[in-house]
């Protein structure tokens, strides 16, 4: 299998068809494309999500939080509290995990999250610190979106711009040969958008405004990736405009120096949205009066075949990303 | 930092000192000899915990459930959803995988357990598969125990025998070597071990008792590490006697055969307790009439800094282990 998350018919396959004793009380478990579980508690609904960060070593403890918060956002729901096990390599010591626990601490307060516990270990055999993170909120009836309720007809909206994550990974990694085919500025803004990969307002925001039928937080795979994901949980399909796909000026830039196609580009910082046509406008409104950009991107299909891009007026077959384009991106940046 | 859960003072100065936001909600949160965590969600307390397997490949999926369901059991509640990232070394294929899962399914069913989430990816910079888990229950109002409850003058119970987990980790480990030593047989009872390293029966019968003040599943720094840490919650000192402690045949023939201190070795398998003295006896003969071994081995002393044993009438201060005595007997298991 190739590095990265493992692909959908295997999940399908193998994972989901392991999941112990079946349980009423699970509303939503294991799904393509659906970042969290819904778990029935009494009166309420705990949404929890588990991610690992494998890749990062500087940005490690902050990734850990933000990348769980946005599994719960992308619900509608405020994430709360945060579990962690911290996996450190020999050789790590205690200022390499005040690092990371700064971090960690950093990100829970800007986003209100309590780290609730963890499990924190030295290990032999890993080259890098891993950090597989945990993370609850708290929902009730109804109150709640999933992937899963996109209709025909909706709106597709997307908040900020298309592979920020992925922009600043490139960024990071790649600075000093960058810069030499690019403006230290243009660098500089890339590096920066690291700043805004929380979604976590964005969703809440969204949800709020009682308009929406689906969200999703398109990671792996990108925009693109993200869309396949949003109708496959909704057995839809999508028609949108290429040309309208919010992309910031250092993303195109770096994308263009690289060869790299900016739709399946990791997009933590980017939310997926969907709503009836009539709410469209109340949810671009609402996420701009906070400073969100928000982009109408297309609509959604009644035929779940139809995955379509328009470019300057010609239509396009939109295929799923088989994987991401950061792996490709960074042999590029290592190559040069 | 020494290979293993990072030491005490390390967390109490760097971890616990970076928990983000503080919540009123958080019953339990990270705390020196807690396995667990309590979340209050309406009327009902959330008993959530995290582990990471690190060192094994052949029963890293069946490991990953029972060692999360202990941390919930030492509640005294059950465990019901589980959660895991599951990252695989390079290299991993589909079968592997379904390894993996078929054993987490199978540890899944035969505690009534449900996999209600989670995330599996290939990552590169690892020698062997990493699963975090992560496992929730449901516990309601004064209705658990921790590790923080032991009074001066309660009885000290142990479920089953000593360092189960550890017995039965070298023996696999180290199956050749030591049959030149033992008869085939002990050694087979030692790996036989492996089938008792759930200590939720355990947990679930005592706590019902009505009876039990304090619970903790020893695991690193075996059933010595596990008195010490139920004494630092409890903010109370130990007294026991070491010629009671429960130790199977195979345990003390592997352990006599590497030198190893069989109060030290990782002990999964053993709950440790404590009661009231007048309650001792329902909480033995609850556990013995579902066929689990328990034994009494002393007594919690009002005094923290009393950390005693006996052996053959005489007074021995049992300190704290500095790390578990299964990285050294490994070491000599490979020098043989």
């Amino acid at each position: 299998m190739l590095p990265g998350k493992v692909p959908p018919d295997v999940l399908e396959r193998i994972v989901f068809a392991h999941l112990g004793k079946e349980d009423k009380d699970l509303l939503l478990g294991p799904a393509i494309g659906e970042d969290a579980s819904l778990i029935r508690i009494g009166d309420s609904i705990i949404v929890a999500a588990t991610d690992p960060i494998t890749g990062s070593v500087e940005d490690i403890g902050w990734l850990a939080v933000h990348i769980n918060a946005n599994d719960i956002a992308a619900f509608g729901i405020r994430p709360r509290w945060f579990l962690a096990s911290i996996i450190l390599p020999l050789g790590f010591g205690e200022s390499d995990l005040e690092r990371i626990m700064t971090q960690i601490h950093e990100a829970a307060i800007s986003l209100d999250i309590t780290v609730a516990g963890g499990h924190t270990e030295i290990t032999e055999g890993i080259d890098r610190p891993i950090i597989a993170g945990f993370m609850m909120g708290v929902a009730t009836e109804n109150q709640y979106v999933t992937s899963s309720g996109a209709k025909p007809g909706d709106t597709i909206i997307m908040s900020k711009t298309a592979a920020i994550e992925g922009t600043a990974i490139l960024a990071a990694e790649g600075a000093p040969s960058l810069t030499e085919r690019l403006s230290p500025e243009i660098v500089d803004e890339a590096l920066s958008l690291r700043s805004q990969i929380s979604v976590v307002e964005d969703g809440i925001i969204a949800f709020r405004t009682g308009q929406i039928t689906a969200m999703h937080d398109p990671t792996e795979g990108g925009i693109l990736g993200g869309l396949h994901e949003i109708c496959d949980a909704s057995q839809v399909g999508f028609e949108i405009n290429l040309d309208s796909i919010a992309i910031h000026e250092a993303t195109s830039a770096i994308c263009d120096v690289l060869s790299v196609n900016v739709l399946e580009l990791i997009s933590s910082g980017c939310l997926l949205m969907t709503c009836a046509p009539e709410g469209a406008e109340s949810v671009v409104e609402a996420l701009e009066a906070r400073g969100i950009q928000a982009t109408i991107l297309g609509k959604i299909s009644s035929e779940a075949s139809v995955r379509k891009g328009t470019r300057k007026g010609e239509s396009i077959q939109m295929h799923r990303p088989k994987k991401d384009a950061i792996w490709d991106a960074l042999k590029k940046l290592n190559q040069k």
